[in-house]
């Protein structure tokens, strides 16, 4: 499968949230799935660092037009110049959907991908539970656990 | 000002909720606001048709590719061909944001209108008062209202 | 009908494009038509005012995310963020369109119109005369005629 | 480097156009390049299917929101739902473009390659030559050649 790994862009390599999502994207490797993620810093960077420490493949889709934007641990960099309309494209390129942390950009990717019928498990993320297709979880292994069995 | 009115696609106009969009809409060009919205029904159609009602200006930013897609009360129809992606443009035309009902689509506007600093009002929408930017009020008077203080 | 006018977006008011532009927008209008561009300078602007001297709707579909960045003379200013991109929705927001001068802008638009099959006549811009539905002109009176023609 | 493939995708295997784009494939894959196409038959498929053939990487960017719709020789599919706004996407995502045959999409690609300053080499495509960035050549080596002298 391919799994969209979405959340806060300005977490740093000391924070908790950083070790979560690369935690994620060493797990989703692990068992043999794509990652896929908006290619930029924080969460998204980590996702993808944990994916490759794990030889999974990484796609980032940038929001501007230069692929050196793009985080050291993408492997394949995918620009749009849409701005935050790449969003979007994050969550459609995805099975489901692994949200940690995150403030309002992470609020529409969550909106899109349930809109496109995409299961979404969040960690420390906006508390949507009331919405179909949203589940809460508390660690990396039930996120990955939560989205593998919903797709 | 152009503000943007979201929301349920598929509320008939036999529903209050249709009937506080186009009380929405109403107020909005009594007090000389454009209107953008999805061009669609529901919330969409209520809004125009209450902003058409009072002789303003009503814009509808369809996803699809024909300009005959929008509701009978959109005076000027853009098309994008984008699907969803096109929420993203509804938010960025505008300068704020009513917010009324709505699911996952709804959700995705608000989280991106938050993103682009547009302040957001909600009548029976979702609940995301911690959010800086979003307000939840009662009435159309009050959305307006409270769109209108913080632009 | 709305038509796209599309070409140089450098041309000065001094030029003979800018005022071919003026007079195709200045026509449109008189027939009745709605103007649709990119909304910027040069033969967009010139469109605008054309059609804006004869009391006729112009719409601009920016690349950029800020209203202001539009020329005068558009009445409804819609943005994108999108860069580039937005010329797909400039030819696709049309019935038919006319191409005054022009670089690889121009030359974008015109196969997208093509693709979308809106007839297109051009002035003075790239010589495409062996496409389908491109029809070479000299006059702003023929290129209005052409695509009315052919719409 | 990254090169874009694009050109008719109607062209069948059996068609001299289908060698040549494969040929241009394989050329790219074992001169070290990666191949972005707009991921669909004809001359994508077969640009994909020479690169596929060298163990290159062949990145299909498709217009629809269905991994599926892919040709069988891209490894990594990229959806945009945005139908034929993603031209723009293929040519932004690559250093230099080959256009073989194709149509009025292919001519809008090649006015966006133009536009971001790709080089492209044509194979049997619009007749270009007086765009600063187009060059005409005649065989898979002169078209690699061309845009590798030119990035």
């Amino acid at each position: 499968m391919r799994i969209a790994v979405i959340g806060g862009g300005r977490i740093t390599d000391t924070e908790t949230e950083y070790e979560t999502a690369r935690a994620v994207g060493r797990l989703l490797a692990t068992r043999g799935h794509e990652i896929v993620c908006g290619g930029l810093g924080g969460v998204m960077e980590a996702a993808c660092r944990g994916g490759s420490d794990a030889g999974g493949h990484t796609i980032g889709i940038l929001p501007g037009t230069d692929r050196d934007g793009a985080n050291e641990y993408v492997e394949t960099v995918i620009t749009t110049g849409m701005g935050n309309a790449r969003n979007v494209l994050v969550v459609l390129n995805s099975d489901a959907v692994i949200a940690i942390d995150g403030a309002t950009g992470t609020l529409s990717e969550i909106g899109h991908a349930l809109d496109y019928d995409r299961p979404v498990a969040g960690i420390d993320t906006h508390d949507l539970a009331e919405l179909t297709g949203f589940e809460s979880v508390e660690t990396p292994e039930e996120a990955v656990t939560s989205v593998e069995r919903r797709v």
